[in-house]
């Protein structure tokens, strides 16, 4: 479920439509439920009892790229966007410790370009290989009348395995830990609609400011990278309490899911650079500090809770991976994230 | 992968752009696969072997509804569609002798109405429930821009398990065989495009031809059922060989994975009744035998080929089933699939 703030809404995200929607389906959802099934509705991953091993469980999510695919679209880049939705669905079922198995892709079309859909499955099965993940099928659609000639959307759905035993328990999180985080490389795929509204289509062949000669374009194309070996390499260095995939909602709303009820996690953004393209966003829609933080990654793509001991170990894992914050004790009243220096305009 | 015939490749459709696709896709996947993947990208179901168990496979297909989603839009009926796509899902993994296991949904709109969205989810879940498949999760994309305010998008996954030893064998069809058919309901996910083009929106309220009394929109948005019931009690009764949904394509185009290359399957359309919003289409659009049998079911949802002995047991299990043809010997240059009378216009 996309999530927005008022920056987000004007520009035709709305979040209380979307948790609005989220409690209808739990409401359905609560009238049956099937025996295998660990879990509820509207959890970050479905989790299903593996048939013949009650120790392991099937791990499953559907996901879409969002709006990038309109930049791609008119871009008529059609490779990349195929990789970000394979590495977004690997990222969002590995903050359960899962190993992605099989992969299945939904690519609708207006009109079928047999060269433009294999550009898109191309990209996705390059990014399925470098995952280790079977791309096992996966259906192409040609509608006309709901999509315009050139238009397209893109979805994909990721199945892995996880040991129940190894299944992230929250309540090892404590006062002190650290957070380590990986970094972001652009938007990823969250916050197309709003950045589509600051920066016009015409601009996008214009360099970025202070973007090092990338243009709009290619910032706003760069690619949603795959976790899977920084984390792999971290988890078998030190001990990781939780880990959450940045994705809509920012680190506002992805980062509870990390924390149990006793405990919230401070971000200090002097500790890392925010991505030239975001400070861009900012700077054109006077985003305030809610916008900023939960419409865009601002820069931190993953991040893993260790305990202070272990980070050393998990920093020399992974590189580009650093400390971003820590945990504390969370008091009645205050938010489950904060991320300093939190001015608002 | 929808297919198309001349008719629809004039509603919008295009049938060799999706044989290029598809073989494109062959081409990158033969770089590749998943060591554990059972079969190529491109055939019907993906399988993927079960972890500890090297006995069993799972079974994954993604599919969407097509332009059927365009008439529930513009009807405003949202409960039908999620119904249609589980119940295609569940019957596109049965011709495998799967038995579903968890669905995922993806519904993507230009502007969310929690309370629409919440239909179609409801229709999910109703279906889900009645095939006993977990609602495991699903993603709800709200995108301005790429959808107009009142349209949507649907696709779903689906995931199930078969034994190996039980996938269907298509070398044990021998001449003799009877073709058993399971009736369709109506056009249930296919053809969509060239039905919109041969009956205008303004007629929808008006009654059906021979429809007893059923508009055009109620006979349009006429679910799409699952086999399952039927299929699991024939199986009980009788030895079934093989097994096809007839979607996209037709007879023409699914009933051939059910052959060997030494056989073809003749139905004699005089043994059961074309559902009058077929016959109202054929009339309208002078459709020709292959645009029939390629874009329309024509009346028959699901195939199992039987020994002729096991037909009055697989008749006996499932009221409705009716023996729609049979298998004969096939000579060089005979097209895998007869369909009687075959006069053309």
């Amino acid at each position: 479920m996309d999530r927005a703030t008022d920056a987000y809404a004007a520009a035709g995200v709305d979040i209380s439509a979307g948790n609005a929607a989220v409690s209808l389906y739990k409401q359905l959802t609560g009238s049956w439920k099937h025996p295998d099934q660990i879990g509820e509705l509207g959890a970050f991953n479905g989790l299903f009892r593996l048939p013949g091993d009650p120790e392991q469980a099937l791990v499953a999510s559907t996901d879409g790229v969002g709006t990038k695919i309109l930049i791609a679209a008119i871009l008529r880049r059609y490779d990349s966007v195929g990789a970000d939705l394979v590495n977004h669905c690997v990222n969002d079922i590995l903050v359960a410790n899962a190993t992605p198995l099989f992969f299945l892709d939904y690519v609708a079309v207006g009109k079928l370009v047999p060269e433009m859909a294999a550009e898109i499955v191309a990209g996705i099965h390059r990014a399925c290989r470098e995952n280790q993940t079977a791309l096992l099928g996966g259906e192409t659609a040609e509608m006309p009348g709901l999509y315009k000639p050139g238009e397209f959307d893109l979805a994909g759905t990721i199945v892995g395995i996880v040991r129940l035993a190894d299944l992230p328990k929250t309540d090892r999180v404590v006062p002190g830990d650290a957070i380590i985080a990986l970094p972001a490389i652009g938007l990823h795929t969250n916050g197309y609609s709003l950045a589509r509204t600051l920066v016009p289509e015409d601009e996008w062949g214009a360099p970025l400011p202070e973007g090092g000669g990338v243009t709009f374009a290619d910032a706003l194309l760069a690619p949603h990278p795959s976790y899977l070996q920084s984390v792999k390499a971290i988890r078998e260095a030190a001990d990781v309490k939780a880990m959450s995939h940045i994705t809509g909602g920012g680190l506002l709303e992805n980062v509870p899911r990390t924390l149990p009820a006793s405990c919230k996690a401070i971000f200090e953004q002097t500790r890392w650079q925010v991505p030239a393209l975001m400070r861009e966003l900012v700077r054109r829609g006077s985003l305030n500090h809610e916008d900023r933080y939960r419409t865009f990654n601002m820069g931190i793509g993953y991040t893993l809770t260790v305990a202070l001991d272990q980070a050393p170990k998990a920093l020399a894992a992974a590189p580009g991976a650093f400390v971003a914050g820590w945990i504390e004790a969370r008091g009645d009243g205050d938010p489950a994230v904060v991320v300093h220096p939190a001015r608002e305009r």
